[in-house]
């Protein structure tokens, strides 16, 4: 169950959700992954601390303060966030745990969340709500589900800007009704996040207030799926097509995007090389440039993968955008300009890069920078 | 001596200069370094052949063409301007280096080189013509000399995109008439990089051309400067404040930039971590279109440092805006907002973070990001 409220936090109060809770009717099996900026929000901190004891129920989540850099008393709000939540639900605050996006360096207006949290009311279908709550220039509400024979699992994001691949991204909150045995739910998450959400770059900038959660409360019970149980594979698949549904997500409503960028590097010497190469072809500015701009550039592409760490024989890399080669052997491959021009102008771009070294696969995301993300990134606090 | 001509190579010919030639009245002591980008252009390769024997008196030079990912047929080419450019000159072609720049993955079109390389013509002042020549999206040729007692040391550079530290940036050419040995010339430029161009961030984005080379052609007589002569520091000095100078330029002239950004480390564990902190907050999309929304958005600041890999306690971080502290023991300071708003809207920005944790100071220099930035990158070659 979840629900979400209008506290008034950034924006006046009635005019969008910023605050709600996700609640799960019984104790649960929990996993997460953060931010590894040195630099951590208080609701990192403590959500850190509180995983380890377990026994979580609920989350409450607020955006247009990122209760980031905010010291003793930021830390203070956010226990006492966890308390009034906790009240409101009639559970401990042990149980709950607490995520806050937005701006860095201001404290929350404590009295606005005392007066809405109350308001808070949950039903089943209340994610919707919640998916909204945690917005701050995310142009839409992120949420999947996935649901099997055995099991559903479910998710909302948010995450827009300061966006970039470190363990962990932006805020994600899963959740499943299948029981799981902890041990193998953090191990099934890391994988997950390492073929979606670490896959995922906007802007390079990693936040303070990264947190990927997930809570299991095995309602429908049955044997507990562990490490290689018959039904371990059927949940990772599911918990894979969850993640990186939501990250492909994530990219599409990257800050001022308009297209989705998806970069696959295969022929790498190593899966890790295959990352960095994806990773940084769909971060670098002037790809994400030339995108946006349909223009055929595709020097860039190559000059981002020689710069990315991975070992690369300019002779041999194999370039595609879309279906049209455009590099084959490291020389340039005469293509139709116009046709190529033509697909960039569409909403979801394909580059695929073959190294032509090894087996290392691997796909990132991202999307193209536009005057609309320096627009939203120069105005974003005045 | 330096001349340049217009041949046409991407503007019509006739409206900008585009192709020149570097030229030392007698045998040069040579230095340079290179771009560490797997993807090499012909030219770059050619240089750090031709540099390895020594004995070079001229450096060949275009924009407009990178000559970069070209195969064989761009080895050539290169090959062939060194040619055309000593036959002018009449030298030998292993007597001249080459450098290119603009875009990547076309070819040289040579018959217009041809043609115009004769035409170049020599002359002590043909710098200032030669500086135009190799810009590409720069708005200002930049150019530089510093004059002791002993000797002058002179430079000129282009980069304003594709522009992140990385052993060198961008293609700069130095010159000097003091007598110094070799080893000791490369060890000042190492020194002298390792404080200015690699401490210069423009995109993010490493280029397949960077070039830096210094020339000495030691036509002032003396004494041979060496490591540990007691002109030694005065040289190293001089070329730093060359290399510093032009760094800024660099950085000033960025691609669509309205601001110059300094960003100053101190108390970083170790020289390192003040270097990478300062360069990954000068690199950062978030900070740079804060600085140019004139948004004192320091929350932003922090972030950047805390995932630059530095050691920080966020408890100890003093950040300062101009002379304006913004934060201290890692918690933010009332300041008057209106006037730090107003510092910003100025043309220099100075950001000041102490980690209070050792002695490492490090200063990094970039641009803030505009629209404009995306303008350019989105029809560069469209």
């Amino acid at each position: 169950m979840a629900g979400a409220t209008s506290a008034g936090i950034k924006y006046p109060i009635g005019q969008r959700y910023d605050l709600g809770i996700l609640l799960s009717t019984k104790s649960c099996v929990t996993a997460g992954a953060f931010t590894t900026n040195k630099v951590k929000a208080a609701p990192v901190l403590l959500c850190k601390e509180r995983l380890k004891r377990g026994g979580i129920r609920a989350i409450v989540m607020n955006s247009g303060c990122a209760n980031a850099c905010t010291g003793q008393q930021g830390m203070a709000d956010a226990q006492e966030m966890t308390e009034l939540a906790a009240k409101n639900i009639g559970i401990k605050k042990e149980e709950v745990l607490v995520a806050s996006t937005g701006v860095i360096g201001t404290m929350l207006p404590m009295e606005r969340i005392r007066a809405a949290l109350p308001k808070v009311m949950f039903s089943p279908g209340g994610g919707h709500d919640l998916a909204r709550a945690i917005m701050t220039t995310d142009r839409v509400p992120k949420e999947v589900a996935v649901k099997t024979d055995d099991f559903t699992i479910g998710g909302i994001l948010k995450g827009s800007g300061m966006l970039h691949p470190d363990m962990a991204t932006l805020l994600c909150f899963l959740t499943t009704d299948a029981p799981v045995e902890p041990n193998f739910l953090r191990q099934a998450l890391k994988e997950s996040a390492a073929i979606s959400f670490n896959m995922l770059t906007v802007d390079g900038d990693s936040s303070t207030n990264d947190s990927l959660i997930i809570i299991a409360n095995g309602v429908t019970g049955g044997e507990t799926i562990r490490v290689g149980s018959h039904k371990a594979r059927a949940f990772q698949q599911a918990l894979d097509k969850v993640c990186i549904y939501l990250a492909k997500e994530a990219a599409r409503d990257g800050e001022g995007a308009t297209k989705l960028i998806e970069v696959r590097v295969s022929g790498a010497v190593t899966l890790h090389e295959a990352q960095i190469a994806a990773r940084t072809i769909a971060g670098s500015s002037l790809v994400k440039t030339a995108v946006y701009g349909a223009d055929p550039n595709w020097g860039r592409i190559l000059a981002a993968a020689g710069r990315s760490g991975a070992n690369m024989e300019e002779g041999k890399a194999e370039l595609h955008l879309g279906e049209t080669s455009v590099v084959k052997d490291g020389t340039p491959v005469k293509f139709d300009k116009e046709s190529v021009v033509n697909y960039l102008k569409g909403n979801e771009i394909n580059i695929r890069l073959n190294l032509h070294l090894g087996r290392g696969e691997a796909t990132a995301w991202g999307c193209d920078m536009t005057e609309e993300y320096v627009k939203i990134n120069a105005e974003y606090t005045t």
